[in-house]
């Protein structure tokens, strides 16, 4: 083990240089323009795999973008962990509010600035890093590992779940192992073992079939913006932050008491997320700490909102059509299908008979709490307490990761989330980052954890 | 004057070429990147001007894009008609909903299609024809004219009140005659007698410097569109369709019973607008029929609104900044000072102090009311009759336009609206057209409404 760490001290430098590489592939799964950056980066990792020694690394089809595998399975009495990441990234806009270009990466002030170094490129890279240090000093892992690495997570995972479906056997394993989430800071770790679900829908409005001029109908005729806001301002009740799609509460899990308290050392306060989100205040339900609204409680917002002419200057018109996406995060014991069902049918009650309404889903994920006690759990937790000096810390993850609910469904296994990025870094914003010295010691507890499994 | 008539007749065809030359060239005055083409359709004008042998012809500059300026006067004991007109067209977009080209004119069905046909290059210009017809066949004109083609009304003439104060003696006149405006059908003209005055604002709303991710804030953060919302939704209230400004209505004037009379004569309808527009109800304020909310009752209309991620599939953040444009279009006697004030004031008090809002006016106009006993306004009556057959109609315009007023105050003069469109002409839509019936009628109507000034 002292080889290998050696080695990652050497080769640093070049770890920087071939992540760069991958980030500077555009691979914005939500656009179809960038469908060929999207494979690319794709081919990519599958060549990068082969490079460190993996076997059966290959780039397998979906209906959308494809998933990378690879294997290294050596020991059927040794566990077999399968890492899971992803290669797409969010579309980078607005590019204005960007210092250095999305795809053009750069080190500034301790930290690598690039779409998608965070969330997920850097982080998955790490256990890249970390198993090929392993080959190069000892000639073979001490567990069995396989990849899975999709193209789609940012665009709701789509294809994944009958991915996994078509290739169980391919993928059976003793636990999932996924990067994709954050430390509270660069010495203290921290590990979730929740995550909520969500559900992202897009509505679209239209009262008339094309925009009219609002001198001459303006007083007769209904206007798509003002319809559509009447309907999102009935979703959400402003004073108490109350979500208002009837009994969308009724199935939310409660909190025990010991949970309250592991999530109060959790560090997330209202003074961090103020600083991280640059907000005045606090908005949100009475009763909860702000750790408890972001893992424990379900909440709903308008991601997205457009109607009528938004260019510069003023135009006269009463807007024919207006659309919306709005998502709602889940919460152990929600369900994807009931919230839908919730959220649909209320929808539909506010819409008046001379208003067009479509309702789609673009993505969904059921939320899932995992156990604390699991052996791969304690593992990671000694991994990171040897790495940065500090135990772990718990906490419900805010996000959603839809594939740790399907793994749990199809193969029975919990995920461990093991985080490196920070909760500044600008995940789905401009300027995303990743710290220089959060990547290095994402691949030294990689490294650890891979070798607790060696006798 | 037959000899004008059988001129008319003989050059038809060449009339629409020349107009045809106009529409082509994008004058979109609220986009920069035509502010070249915009001046290019003044040079044409000016050119053109010229051509018919007007005198003084001119570019003159304002702050923004400039006006065009010509005159004849040979007879100081004639009266002088200023004839206003705009160059300028709206933004042609959404351009996939367009059947042809909006900068490449085609004739369709006996309708002219292009960009700015209708508002308003058509409508002038067929001024122009008739004045060319009466140079052509008597060598001089009966009256002292004076034009005033303006590149900004399409962006709410921000200029032209600076302009006309500059110039009053340059345009000082007995009347001023405008085609921007409507017939009922193509054998019943209407003559608008009042003007909606309009007050046109953006709003820009943030709850935090940049867009964060909603799972990991979801809950605990205010959300710009949300926020957004709950102003715009307590603008209106959607179920009586007032507007919820404090005193907005206050100082609006009460519609005389014959005016009531005349309105009704008017022939819109809830059937007209029900199929001019393509809704599937009217939605208006109780008590008032469509006619008289059209025209003498004041509204307000959120012509745009943006905010958060709009593109394709999902994008998980909680935006941090959101938009609307809101306008007015106001009555007699509410004035733009007192409506900014009261409506500012009050979305002010909407905004709580965790929200930055900023407000700004993008344009406005006064509301007006005009003579019908005016003796230019009886002349205009006369030849609407001998062109069309009918005696025009009486009606309250919707729309505003804000140089009457401006004309009113600082000239002292009336403003006859001599209205050549038909209602369906989709002004500020897609597929904007004009009749090629009501072009070649609207050369006739001002030939004889100019010819009726001659001893």
């Amino acid at each position: 083990m002292e080889n290998s760490l050696k080695y990652i001290e050497e080769n640093k430098k070049r770890y920087l240089e071939e992540l760069f590489e991958l980030l500077s592939i555009p691979s914005i799964s939500a656009l179809a323009e960038h469908a060929a950056d999207t494979r690319k980066a794709a081919e990519w990792l599958r060549s990068h795999l082969e490079r460190i020694r993996m076997e059966n690394c290959k780039i397998m089809e979906t209906k959308g973008h494809p998933v990378v595998y690879a294997d290294y399975i050596k020991d059927s009495t040794k566990p077999t962990v399968l890492i899971y990441g992803h290669y797409d990234v969010q579309s980078p806009d607005p590019l204005e509010d960007w210092e250095s270009e999305p795809f053009e990466p750069t080190t500034r002030d301790g930290n690598i600035y690039a779409r998608g170094v965070a969330d997920d490129k850097g982080q998955l890279f790490t256990h890249l890093k970390a198993l090929e240090a392993i080959m190069q000093t000892s000639g073979n892992l001490p567990v069995n590992v396989k990849f899975l690495f999709e193209g789609e997570e940012e665009v709701g995972s789509e294809n994944l779940d009958e991915f996994i479906k078509e290739n169980i056997e391919l993928l059976r394993a003793d636990v999932c192992l996924i990067s994709d989430s954050h430390a509270l800071s660069e010495t203290q770790p921290m590990m979730e073992y929740g995550l909520r679900g969500i559900i992202y829908m897009q509505l679209d409005l239209s009262t008339m079939p094309k925009d009219v001029h609002s001198g001459t109908y303006g007083g007769n005729v209904p206007n798509a913006n003002f319809e559509l806001v009447k309907i999102l301002n009935k979703l959400k009740n402003l004073d108490t932050q109350e979500v208002l799609v009837p009994r969308f509460y009724e199935s939310v899990r409660s909190i025990e008491e010991t949970e309250k308290l592991d999530l109060q050392n959790s560090k997330i306060t209202d003074e961090t997320i103020l600083e991280e989100t640059g907000a005045k205040e606090i908005i949100g339900v009475d009763g909860f700490s702000v750790a408890e609204r972001e893992g424990a409680r379900p909440t709903l917002d308008i991601n997205g909102m457009h109607g009528g002419y938004t260019g510069e200057g003023p135009k006269t018109i009463i807007p024919a059509k207006a659309s919306a996406k709005v998502s709602m995060r889940l919460v152990p014991n929600q369900t994807v299908a009931e919230i839908t069902e919730k959220f649909t049918s209320y929808v539909k009650s506010l819409v008046p008979s001379y208003v067009n309404l479509e309702i789609k889903s673009l993505s969904s994920g059921e939320p899932l709490l995992m156990g604390k006690e699991n052996e791969f759990f304690k593992k990671a937790e000694t991994a990171f307490e040897q790495t940065f000096g500090n135990k772990p810390v718990y906490e419900l993850a805010g996000g959603s990761i839809p594939i740790t609910a399907t793994l749990k469904t199809l193969l029975g296994i919990d995920s461990i989330l093991m985080g490196f990025g920070l909760p500044d870094d600008g995940l789905h914003s401009p300027n995303e980052k990743l710290s220089v010295e959060m990547f290095y010691k994402g691949i030294k507890t990689s490294l650890l954890f891979f070798e607790s499994f060696r006798k």
